[in-house]
This record gives C-alpha cells, structure tokens and sequence, in this order.
C-alpha cells in the first residue's frame, strides 16, 4: 500500500526511527513490514556481506551494479508481495543511498538502472541529517567499522551533500529530518512528516 | 600481451581446451594465465556461487547486473594485470556467455555494460559449437546440474543460436569450433585457429 524509505548517514539513527515507526504504525491498526538494504532477501543479504566487507575491492562501478542487482531480488521477494497485501513497507535504506554512497561511478548508468530496477519509487522518504563529524561518532560508537564507514570524513560529507541535493530535486518525495536532536524529538519530526504527506496513515 | 577466451554451452569441453592450449603456449615459451567466469578473482568467485547456486532466484536483470560486477573485479583483479605483465590470458567465458545465456534482460542493458566494463575486447574467441543434446548429455555425466544446466531444452537451443549469432556478427573476433567431434581433432582445429588469427604465438 504505502512504501517509505529512511535515508541518510552512518549513525543518524535510522534504524531506531524504523522500529518506532513501526510501533506506530502497527498501533493505528496498519500491518508493517520493516526491511533494509542492501539486504531484505536471502540472496540480497548475501550480496550485502560481500558489499560490506572490507577486504573486497569492488571498483564504484561494480558496486553500483550489486546494489541494484540486491535491490532487483529485495523488491521481488520482499517489498512488492507487502505492497500488494496492502501492508506499510518501511525500508532502512533504498536508492538513494547507492546514489548518495556510489561517488566515482557513471552518473547515468546510476539513473538508468534506477529506471530499470525501481518499478515504484517511495510515497515518501526520510532523509535522516546530521553534521559528518556527529554522525561518525555515533557509529564508531557501535563498533568495527564496515567498508563504507571505514572511509575519510571528505567521502562522508561528500555523501551528505549528495544526499541534500536529491532532496533538493525531489520535494514531493523526500522530507529532511534533523537527527540532531533528542530521540524523542526525531520520532516526534517523523510522525510530523508522515502526517503532513500521508494524511490518515497514522 | 594476448587474450583468447572459450566461449559454448555446457559440455562442450571449454575447460579440456583451456588447458590444452595452455600447456601448448607454455611449450612456445609464453606465459600463460588460465581464468574463468563468472569468477577468477576472490570477490567474483563469491558471486559465482551465488549466481549458480539453484536455491537463487535472480531475475535476467539482477543476473546481468551480478555478471558484470564479477566481471569487473575480474578484469581488474586477473585479467588486466596478467596482460600488462605481457602474458597470455585464455579465460573460460567472457562476455559472449552474459549475451548468450541472459535471455530475457534488457539488450541494451546488456550492450551498455559490455561497454562500460569490458575496456579490452578479446584478441580471438573460440566458439565451441555442437548440437544441444550432445552438450547437455555431457554436462549430465559430470553430475549435478547448476542453474543454468537445469533448464530446459528450448533454453539452451536458444542460448546456442545466440551465440551463433555473435559469431556472425564479430567473424573478425570470433571463430566458431566444431565441438562435434574427438577431443584430439578439436584441439587441432583449435591451434589451426590460433595460428590463423595470432600468427607466431604458438
């Protein structure tokens, strides 16, 4: 029925808001189901361990075409079946990210495969922002570094900024989020958020 | 220096030739790296398990999408290096059999990530051709079939129509073998097709 994405860095929180949202969502009567990327299937959890870890080399591009492959397998299996049993998909992480992250790769191959993959793009995403410096911290806080954390803060504010401007490009579609604040505060922006765009769903 | 790849279906004996020319090259003084695909380097040999493992049901695209990411760690990893150090490269399936067996995907896909990843076409291609049946009962004998040799008939009579075509289509890179015939007379029709085409490599 409805498909919304969280969006944004390493330790903004996302996935804390997922699950609150979730609790919400389930108590306004709605059926959830919560998901992520790259993941959210069996063989897309198998690519998301080869994207993430360190010690492989994919070039930006071949990253480029494994994120969509996983995202090919996660919308077939995972995310359309939900939409069509008229559930609520929440999904941490979606093509913005590989947008976002996928810096030196060709700019038109990332829009042509989004074309080709994304059937159904989000009613509406969230994206989660926060200064570089605050959202690392938060990360390295959880523990060892994957291969997208363990880049130089020039490579995560370069991410930011890429994500502001999708955000720029698509208003309709994407709402900022501070995630510098308080929880409580964030969850409170989200529901904000959801109300203002998906009246009724909450 | 030099890069043949063995393209065909199953059971035509692709690997039994790699080998040979190989060792025939090796005898010449060359140096010789032997590779295959999808895989050839650590990252792609993990996609390689992925992608033939039955239990995976990967669309035409998201498997076009995983041959290239395998390809171009492959290029990168094995290939490039190799022929940058001046030696011989006979790779098991290239980018022929990602045409050929990708029925179903986008073709103009398919055409733009050859052209994106495969920065170096191959000096000469073997095509190992021979009747369908022939193939797949050899395939059989060797044991249990991946997912690609569990389809059907249909399937793979289109698979080697495709590969036919390229053939036609590339005559100046592609030389098609009779695979129909006693291991010992494709060899040498193998080494007649290296000496015709890559004069004084052998």
């Amino acid at each position: 029925m409805t498909f919304i994405t969280f969006e944004g860095p390493e330790g903004a929180g996302k996935s804390t808001q997922v699950k609150a949202l979730a609790k919400a969502l389930k108590k306004a009567g709605r059926d959830v189901t919560t998901t992520r990327e790259p993941g959210g299937a069996p063989g897309a959890e198998a690519l998301r361990s080869l994207l993430l870890d360190k010690d492989n080399h994919w070039s930006p591009t071949a990253e480029t075409l494994l994120m969509n492959a996983a995202r090919d397998t996660h919308i077939r299996h995972t995310i359309a079946p939900a939409l069509s049993r008229g559930e609520v998909v929440l999904c941490d992480r979606f093509c913005d990210s590989t947008e976002a992250y996928q810096i030196g790769a060709d700019e038109a191959l990332i829009a042509q495969l989004r074309e080709k993959v994304v059937e159904r793009m989000p009613d509406l995403t969230l994206l989660f922002d926060l200064p570089v410096e605050v959202g690392l911290s938060r990360a390295n806080e959880r523990g060892a570094a994957d291969r997208f954390e363990a880049r130089g803060l020039d490579f995560h504010q370069a991410v930011r900024e890429r994500f502001l401007a999708i955000a720029a490009r698509e208003p309709s579609r994407v709402v900022r989020i501070d995630a510098n604040q308080p929880q409580e505060d964030v969850e409170k922006e989200v529901r904000a958020a959801v109300n203002a765009r998906l009246p009724g769903l909450l």
